[in-house]
């Protein structure tokens, strides 16, 4: 898309970096910045270069914070000896939403990944191992996604840290709530058969 | 979705304020930019202030450009007895990329929508006159939209430059290349029945 405006292909061209923007999409965003006040824009371009400059990760957790540590680890009223590990920084939100968790978290930031060329030398694996260590933990739960990768580095930290005599456990498979089993897929169905509780 | 964050929240807020990002996206695409190299959300964060600042409207056709007049309107190889009207800049691209268009452009910004309050006074309607009147104008395509808005403004801008002795003419409307009869609606089945060429 040829607009002979440089400007606004490289503004194009930044939107379109983003995960799941097409060129299409990209450029409806630019050509809607153009119709923004002036001082929305700033606002908006400062935001970019700011969350940048300030968000860095937790030195305990890695989560991401703009502060010494992240609010989760400074917050005295969670429970300190259980740890939820997680793949990123976003896992971390959905699991706060619930409002259910009370506990401290580990951001692993990836997962284990052959395929991909990371190993578990790549994640942040040694910190937890280290905290597991230091601290009174009873219980990490494992909290990476349901996917081969998220199995695997589950299975693979836990039988690192069960050494420690902590109790490691792993979020529950099965059908959504609200789901229909008719579109829930094999391996879903197998894994809340397999896991069915008595009512 | 409190993160604890404000530069991260700053930022989720602006991405969502693009047309069709939902919180959702915007904290993905917020997450992204903390992944991204700083240089590039450097070069991102000057492209959306810089875009804005340069970027402005061609004192003729009211298409965008970031000098005196925009390309087209400079092209000295354009044919300047044909006008096409469109609502927005985007659709000056949309028909450049057909390489089949070598007339000038007039964008309105907008189409007359008496639901939103727009009438014709808040378009750039008046130019387009002027330039019928004083221009050595032959036709004025009307490529406004085929829909409620962009059909009623096609009529209303035409009704006034007939007096001028100018040819007006339509978009054509009918089935898209590649489309389906079974799926297009009533009314362009219609349209394309009308407007029927021999083979």
């Amino acid at each position: 898309m040829a607009n002979n405006i440089p400007s606004l292909d490289r503004l194009i061209d930044s939107f379109a970096s983003l995960p799941g923007v097409g060129r299409k999409s990209a450029s409806r965003f630019a050509y809607h910045v153009l119709d923004m006040n002036e001082e929305d824009v700033i606002a908006f371009s400062e935001a970019l270069a700011e969350a940048k400059r300030n968000i860095h990760q937790c030195p305990i957790c890695h989560n991401l914070t703009d502060s010494d540590k992240c609010s989760i680890c400074e917050d005295e009223r969670r429970d300190r000896s259980v740890i939820c590990v997680v793949e990123s920084a976003r896992d971390v939100n959905s699991i706060e939403r619930t409002h259910e968790y009370k506990g401290l978290y580990h951001v692993l930031h990836g997962l284990i990944s052959p395929m991909d060329g990371i190993g578990p030398e790549q994640l942040y694996i040694k910190d937890l191992l280290h905290r597991v260590a230091d601290e009174d933990i009873k219980e990490v739960i494992m909290a990476t996604n349901p996917t081969v990768e998220g199995e695997s580095t589950a299975v693979y930290i836990g039988k690192l840290i069960k050494p420690f005599g902590v109790k490691v456990t792993r979020l529950a498979t099965g059908v959504p709530v609200g789901g229909n089993l008719e579109y829930a897929d094999d391996i879903t169905l197998y894994k809340a058969l397999e896991g069915r509780s008595e009512l």
